[in-house]
């Protein structure tokens, strides 16, 4: 071991990133939530005209991005009953820069603790191990994927060294695509202001519901949203927070000065100005999702919920030996042809295109004749 | 005051960006370092057309970057006397992130203090800043910019509450321009295991000497380089690491999963294959640097340095209200139409193209015209 790395670090490992060596481009995608739709070919084209004519390759991005914040803030506008400017925004290197950040910026130095409900996205509780932040998990009913208030609450009043600073909630949650309840809202609504609510709104144009316009009032909370999903950019980088201009102003300091790539920022102010064009997609996607549901439904031995987002949650009727039997069929729907994501405790499975589903339906009923 | 955000954060501003404003473009833009040229009109088409072709802006990058990690070693192996493999390399968004990533896994939450000698990069002490992390900083000689290195001793023995952890230097400084030298280099080798020599050759291409043939002897060294100077990719934000595998894996347990985004990779591993024809171009700004350093050295007034890298470091003979006088000789230049950097103490002025060269000549006679 090298003496000078901190040695909390050794016990964690590099997450694993999915899907994506090449072999992984024959098989049906669907264990990340990536839109199954690659930009259209025109659009396309137009930007690899733009990179070709109006960047400069060899100059440094424009770091300010103020044109990119403008036009996040209009669309974030649009999309809610509140208005924002750019002095709202700040932008990441994904939504992940900006969660290192909201870390670094309040709980560092053993300042503070963060709560997050499990099952969630994994990404908060990885983030902040890196950063040597202590994680305080909750349960979630295992019904509903409702946040077990009681505990939550008892958490914010048990925890004390250091105390929690930061909550983070998925709106709607990844893996089980369930959005906040009004009971939720309400108890996030009620939190003092020396704690932040940190509203991941990723899934947000699957969802069509949003924290947003609470925003105002709440100078404790900031809601992320991101490019990577219903926008289709997820390989260009590039996520947003949405806040009081305070808290961006301390997003904007903690963040690297030439965070985005300057292509990133055309493809994503291309984005939000083909955005009626690109996002006319998700009705698409939200038929495919009802379809998908209904069709798996069939199968007494799954279990499914609503979802709010562009992926389904799984579990199975009978718990006996659940897990094993997940894994079973997440690997048979792999060798199949189709990658999902085995989440421990429940399968998550990504609304692709009509073929994709189709496939899908067809290889889970064969994992299902191979459990039995 | 929001009330979560860490007290220390408070004093501290956004880095700001330069020249990035669209005005700039109409400027001779020399005040960061850049290469004044962009890709060759033929090498932007072929990677346009790549991205119009083979990446699909749906889906995430491929997380691993084993094929760009494996041009770089190569690469970092051919340019020096060892033998590089992947598991040598980390890649990051800029040096920046890894700046950023070796500050997090070494001294984070009270563990470690970083070392600095000034005049330096200034991204060293801003990110350890940002992440709450004590900077103590010693002097250079004012007439060498070699580190002071009894002071440099004496600050590694004297700090304790924490000690320092990280040592970091710049070969060749910015914006001094200076390689280390034997004595310096000679230091860095009688340094405990303890503590992570970070060597900053961001400018290696220019100065082509470097520190990584002895990595394998010192796995308390990593070598940090970047695309964003000789090889004209600033635009595209990606830097690298080249140290001991366990030192790699640290780096690679920090940092965000998909830190680069796919055209990004494309980019980077293109340059590399294209590395002599687009390297050719070093040569170039290597006498162009020697012409403007013997036209400018013909003013009395101005004091020069030889330098190792794209840039020249500039001061006054007189010292007597020397930093307003250089300030004045910079809102001169910049008056006329050239950008470069005050740093406080004195100016740093990017290699240009000829003629941009030319300009800074003839505006810097007329800088110091206005200034008599």
């Amino acid at each position: 071991m090298l003496q000078f790395i901190r040695s909390d670090l050794a016990q964690l490992t590099a997450y694993s990133t999915h899907h994506t060596d090449n072999s992984a481009v024959h098989l049906d995608r669907l264990d990340v939530n990536e839109n199954p739709y690659d930009l259209p070919e025109e659009l396309k084209e137009k930007l690899a005209w733009t990179w070709q004519q109006q960047i400069e390759s060899n100059r440094y991005p424009d770091g300010g991005y103020l044109a990119l914040k403008e036009a996040i803030a209009d669309y974030a506008t649009d999309s809610s009953n509140a208005n924002f400017a750019a002095a709202n925004i700040s932008v990441g290197n994904g939504s992940d820069e900006l969660i290192r950040s909201l870390l670094i910026a309040t709980c560092l130095n053993g300042e503070g603790s963060i709560l997050v409900a499990n099952p969630t996205f994994s990404m908060y509780g990885i983030l902040a191990k890196t950063l040597g932040i202590p994680v305080v998990t909750i349960a979630r009913s295992p019904d509903t994927f409702e946040i077990d208030l009681t505990a939550a609450q008892a958490a914010i009043i048990d925890t004390q060294q250091p105390p929690i600073r930061v909550v983070f909630v998925v709106h709607p949650n990844s893996p089980t695509g369930n959005a906040l309840t009004e009971a939720e809202i309400t108890w996030l609504r009620s939190l003092p202001q020396h704690i932040l609510i940190v509203i991941d709104e990723a899934y947000f144009e699957f969802s069509q519901t949003t924290l947003a316009d609470e925003l105002v009032q709440h100078p404790n909370w900031v809601v992320l949203r991101t490019f990577s999903k219903a926008f289709r950019l997820a390989a260009h980088r590039v996520g947003y927070a949405i806040a009081h201009p305070d808290l961006i102003t301390t997003l904007e300091t903690v963040r690297l000065p030439y965070n985005l790539p300057s292509f990133t920022i055309s493809a994503a102010q291309f984005a939000l100005s083909e955005r009626q064009h690109l996002l006319a997609i998700v009705d698409v996607l939200l038929t495919e999702r009802r379809k998908l549901i209904a069709e798996l439904s069939k199968h007494k031995q799954l279990r499914l919920w609503n979802s709010d987002a562009n992926f389904i949650h799984i579990r199975l009727q009978n718990v006996n030996e659940a897990d094993s039997k997940l894994e079973a069929i997440y690997r048979s729907l792999k060798q199949q042809g189709t990658l999902i994501r085995y989440t421990g405790g429940g399968l998550r499975l990504t609304v692709g295109t009509p073929d994709e589903n189709q496939r899908t339906c067809d290889r889970m009923k064969q994992a299902l004749v191979e459990m039995l």
